[in-house]
């Protein structure tokens, strides 16, 4: 595995981070999760909790380790040093400076662990106005200006369901993280790096972003729609609706084809893409008395084999049974226990020869601590005294 | 730079695999971008173009070379095998079976080059069903069941404006590149990664899919709201809308301090979280009454005053005037020759001291062909010749 041998200490919690971390255990890190005593991470808490154990916890923490340690205290401190001078990466998601404040500086990090490659997830970056304010996805996805182009002309702006500002910040950090350790492997240097969720989202503006740049003009919500072309979008069938994306004029001419409206292409109000764009509610209405007429599937069978992308609208049970999304295995069933198999994504990138094995079960809090305390050097009697005193 | 000396073949085109490419070269790789003669990559003529070019191109571009070549020809197709036999890397964004059908099977790339990284990125994967279909990152987020979650309650499915999944498919094959370099470097063996536009969307589920996996109960649609917290969401201004995101009931209660609305805090309708998500129609309104008294600047510096998660929601001419995202340098300036500088958006990771000098303008079509010949050894008539031919 890529990561074989590499230790990763995890100072995350939520989201962002553990999604870091959990692409860097999958890819063979072992990493050492740091909790509050008692405590743990909130998300051990959050979501559908089913016999005591989160399902959203277990996906984001598999493969990982778990070690309770107060931060707070003097000896907890001390711990954290000897772990970090044990470990190789060093991934935290706390507001910048929080670090410093603890006692662990840039100069100290580096005294600790001279090659060690520190990675900060943070809301807004480690500089600037709005450092110190609090972040969330929903306001990464507001302020980045992704909101702006979501949702249809004439709703508000509106916000992704899934929180993927943590989602790509988490993915970000990983590969600067594997970026750093494959320098590391090179130069034998460390390095420090940042990714925060609000330069994540403006990352993902894309074209938008370059023609933005290129006229100055804004652009606008469209929906389902596409900005530049027509017909495409959702049509309704007997039994549904279908997404369709004849994003260029020879898919176009497929397209009418597959529907069986060969007269379309000589009609003077659609002659044109141009025109199309004009008279986008007409044409979308002629394609739908056709579309109507067969359900879905006729629909989706047909317009493939005609070469015009196309797909139903699923939901997550639809996804979760459709055949190919099982043949790709995209979810998969991790033992966890008494828990019995708890079902959740996969990494989706596959690898021929760098083998994962088997998945292991998010650890319970404090599961590994005694483990990692005594490769520290700690007797039990130590241990016994840490944990007396609230500790770990 | 960590991929310093590393050379990538880049058989890709539109944007998930120019996407990943370009991260590739962003962190030091030498980027070959494979074009056909006379044509070259569609997103040379797609977007705005300004003065003949499309700041889109330049963007996803940068920092690679360009050579032409026709690789339906048999001469073509033996400068392919000597490119690979000195390119570590190869990327390409073919449909399934399309680099095997050209004579590039799994066999004949392991015999020319042993230990090549070799990353395909699919609409659906290598195998299963839909293999074949066409793709476009409209269908995979359909087909994901991301646009499930995405809306208003009331409304369809609703499609994210950025071409999300050929982004995420591109950073996560970037990620699988690094990762299987740093095996490389550790064991001195190549390894075959796949990473589809499907799997990248369904890979984002989150907790949906986690929520879904441990109760079966479908997730719906909740636009800006919270599927489980209120108060939450969009609220009108003196002058706009501003996001708020108090996600528990310790940021619930700063906030209502931060309105000087604290009589909510006894109110019947209002007392538990439970109740508010009854009420929640009832509490924006109240909510709204004290917010429109004000404009938004007023309430984002209030409640982050009190530490409640909040902002503005942003067009693209707002997010890229701000300071504080001026201050992160989220957009670069590339100087392009004649075209004088061409905006665009940087990688949102940044090394401290993997420094990466100064980017370098997108190519013309075949700019580095002649360069990259004579490496392999053609001489200036065999260079000539294969022009004549139309080969390059």
């Amino acid at each position: 595995m890529p990561l074989t041998g590499i230790r990763v200490l995890d100072l995350t919690r939520i989201i962002s981070g553990p999604y870091c971390t959990m692409i860097l255990a999958d890819l063979g890190a072992e990493v050492i999760k740091i909790e509050a005593p008692g405590e743990g991470d909130p998300v051990r808490h959050q979501g559908v909790v089913r016999d005591g154990l989160s399902w959203y916890f277990a996906n984001y923490n598999r493969n990982k380790k778990s070690v309770t340690l107060d931060l707070y205290t003097a000896q907890g401190k001390e711990v954290l040093a000897d772990l970090i001078a044990s470990s190789h990466v060093l991934v935290d998601n706390y507001r910048p400076g929080v670090l410093q404040k603890m006692g662990f500086g840039d100069e100290r990090l580096k005294a600790l662990r001279p090659d060690l490659v520190r990675c900060s997830i943070t809301g807004f970056g480690p500089s600037g106005p709005y450092r110190d304010r609090p972040a969330f996805d929903f306001i990464a996805q507001a302020m980045s200006g992704f909101m702006s182009l979501n949702g249809g002309e004439d709703d508000p702006p509106m916000r992704v369901g899934p929180p993927i500002s943590d989602l790509v910040a988490g993915v970000n950090a990983a590969l600067g993280v594997v970026a750093s350790l494959l320098r590391r492997e090179r130069t034998g240097q460390g390095d420090t790096l940042d990714v925060s969720l609000l330069g994540s989202m403006v990352g993902l503006l894309s074209f938008h972003a370059s023609n933005f740049f290129a006229s100055g003009s804004v652009p606008s919500r469209t929906g389902n729609d596409h900005g530049l072309v027509a017909p495409y979008g959702l049509f309704a069938t007997a039994d549904g609706q279908v997404a369709i994306a004849p994003s260029n004029d020879a898919m176009y001419q497929k397209f009418i084809d597959a529907l069986g409206l060969p007269m379309l292409r000589e009609h003077p109000d659609f002659e044109t893409n141009a025109k199309r764009m004009r008279n986008r509610p007409a044409l979308k209405a002629l394609i739908e008395e056709r579309t109507r007429q067969h359900d879905s599937a006729y629909w989706i069978t047909r317009l493939n084999q005609y070469g015009v992308p196309c797909g139903p609208v699923l939901s997550l049970k639809e996804v979760f049974e459709d055949p190919h999304v099982q043949s790709q295995q995209l979810a998969m069933d991790v033992p966890h226990g008494a828990h019995g198999p708890v079902r959740m994504l996969d990494l989706p990138i596959r690898f021929e020869q760098a083998c994962r094995g088997s998945p292991r079960a998010a650890p319970a809090l404090g599961a590994d601590t005694e483990e990692v305390l005594k490769q520290l050097g700690k007797t039990v009697p130590d241990i016994e005294a840490l944990r007396s005193q609230g500790v770990i």
